[in-house]
């Protein structure tokens, strides 16, 4: 951040943001007028709401998950009484971390997996343990042994939860397969002897909607029919407006009441306004609709980097196209270092242009070193022609060193 | 809140919501109009801002209150770069709380205090000491002799802070006089060596600004001047809107940058959208405008509650006229119970009216048994009429246990 404001030329393909012109401004002020102008609704929306969220949003999300994951009728699972309204995802990630983990606890990590959430982790003093990825999701192989030595090492009785980015997963853009999800289910199911008490699955299904190819995949919710083992959460920053912070969680009602509790020290609830304005776009369609045209725009980002990384980095560095997301993750030869000390991020930033390095995107876990030969490369915020230059100017650095 | 839905008819007095009716729901519609209609601001309200919250919106909010202690000129204390802006100050109050203490430690309290803070430090596992209170502020002398005792136990070394609702206090309606804010923090400072570590005044001034009648009081950070022992919450929620859940911390750079990372892994930053509402507002005036016509709806709705008070309540139940905020605290004799469980309650819910026990404000702590005469009496939701009725209601149920 500090870099981009001291260099306005710098091209950032960094940052996480969401794409500026396609955000849903007409949209939203149109719908705040509404809410504003009726004086059954303006005073409502501007007065302290309820800690676990406003029922109509809590009703419409649960309504649109069971359409995501092609649920019909009523569902016990699937449903607004075990929804809470958070101030983005990352509140939720946040609680649920607060309310399940002691320091000195073990949580599996997709390796890599997304920084903040490793931040979390560590502020908490919980240690991260990796388990390796293939294109289709989590090493389920290797993610059994990974169980198993913990379980020989005695510290079994300290994990806690697995937590999975499950769709165009930050940072390499893997989805997980519904079949991975199930299976990492039945693992963690098969290990709760010994560990002694519930491990959770946590997804964090925060770039869900933002899928521009290939098929849909099913949340881990339904591979969990008594709704006991698998916490969801959700966000309406990326698919709408990222300014709006608004989230939510879907919980195991042994997770719900102390989340809740939390939530109420926290900030007893999520701001009424932006409650409302969500509830609004999702019930007239303008969401839908927003959403259609924001997939249209990121599959076009997408298609402009891609086009972009085969025609100017070395074919020496490796990657997979997402179906859906923000993030490109090439690969370098594994002895070329891209992290912040490396040259190549030195000759980047005299080049003008930004990147995440790998190495931050994998947790302190002594079993294995750190990859320090990854790019995180995002087409979020950056506009087609920064896609354009960026990518050339790091090709040119790749070529150099290369 | 599930007794409120239960049953329609019932009358909160309990409730620390504000009054719906004088909501600025005008003002925001204006505002966001303007906001959103202009192709420069509308886009960045809803992208994503910073952790530490929108520039603009703390340079407002620094100036507000230099105006507020009446400081000219410029300021290294009253600075925006002190300045974070969070979801409501519960939210600050939450991220000091976690930032300066670890289970075990010990916080000093305002004997009876703010119930969520009390709660807040429950789940840290912070043991809350009671520090009687005058009608000015904190008893000095009491403050002493608890500092002293804490010394004697070896038990300085867990103290972290001493927190205080120092405007029209939440639950008693008391304010600290700025005379005795400069004594506690001299007396703070006096037991630092012996606590090997600073001993921070947390001011929660979240009712600061909602001041009806009576002197304006400038904040501890005006008698702090090296700005090193003094966190000041304050809060727009109240005095603006509390849909809108925007809140502020000024912070001594030693407790800044933990809070930073914290709000980082909290929510890396409150909503855009919400924070440029209220720089909109402070900007153009409406804020102040609003504030004028709150602070006199607020007078209107506390002289209706005194009248009726005098009215209706039996003399052997005294209370103080608040100066500002929202409540009422008026004290039964000492046998007259009025918590939970008591025969008080119950008559008052069975005619239809709730109030906060006033145990509830009372900290768990050994040296002292729990009062449990006493009652909050909030008029900030209630209308007038409700005002009326909820306390004849409460003086037939006082009437017929005395």
């Amino acid at each position: 951040m500090a870099t981009t404001l001291a260099n306005p030329g710098l091209i950032s393909l960094a940052a996480g943001f969401t794409d500026q012109s396609s955000l849903p401004v007409q949209e939203t002020r149109e719908i705040l007028q509404e809410l504003l102008r009726s004086p059954k609704t303006g005073p409502a929306a501007l007065q302290y709401g309820t800690t676990i969220g406003d029922q109509v949003l809590r009703e419409l999300t649960a309504s649109r998950l069971k359409q995501l994951d092609e649920v019909r009728g009523g569902s016990a699972i699937l449903s607004p009484e075990r929804m809470v309204i958070t101030n983005g995802s990352q509140q939720m990630l946040y609680m649920v971390t607060e309310a399940l983990c002691d320091p000195g606890d073990v949580v599996l990590v997709e390796d890599p997996s997304y920084f903040v959430y490793l931040g979390i982790l560590q502020s908490h003093g919980v240690h991260a343990r990796g388990v390796s990825m293939e294109h289709d999701g989590l090493d389920l192989a290797h993610l059994e042994q990974v169980l198993e030595t913990l379980k020989r090492e005695g510290t079994l009785p300290r994990l806690k939860l697995l937590y999975m980015v499950s769709y165009y997963q930050n940072p390499t853009g893997v989805t997980t397969s519904f079949a991975k999800k199930g299976g990492v289910l039945n693992l963690l199911r098969k290990f709760e002897r010994v560990a002694g008490h519930p491990l959770y699955l946590l997804e964090d299904a925060a770039y869900r909607e933002l899928r521009f190819q290939g098929e849909a995949v099913k949340s881990a919710v339904a591979a969990d029919p008594l709704g006991e083992r698998v916490i969801y959460t959700g966000t309406y920053s990326k698919p709408f407006a990222t300014g709006a912070r608004v989230g939510f969680g879907l919980l195991p009602k042994s997770v719900l009441t102390p989340v809740v509790r939390i939530k109420g020290n926290h900030d007893f609830g999520s701001s009424n306004l932006l409650q409302q304005l969500l509830a609004r776009a999702l019930a007239c369609g303008l969401y839908e609709s927003h959403l259609a045209i924001l997939r249209n725009r990121y599959a076009q980002k997408a298609k402009v980097m891609r086009k972009h990384l085969q025609q100017h980095f070395p074919p020496a560095v490796v990657w997979r196209e997402p179906h859906g997301g923000l993030y490109f993750w090439p690969r370098l030869p594994r002895w070329l270092k891209s992290g912040p000390h490396s040259k190549l991020f030195q000759e980047a930033l005299k080049k003008n242009v930004l990147y995440v390095p790998g190495q931050l995107c994998y947790a302190e876990d002594p079993s294995r070193p750190r990859p320090n030969n990854e790019m995180r490369l995002s087409f979020g915020a950056a506009s087609e022609r920064n896609i354009c230059t960026g990518i050339e100017r790091l090709g040119k650095a790749l070529h150099r060193l290369l």
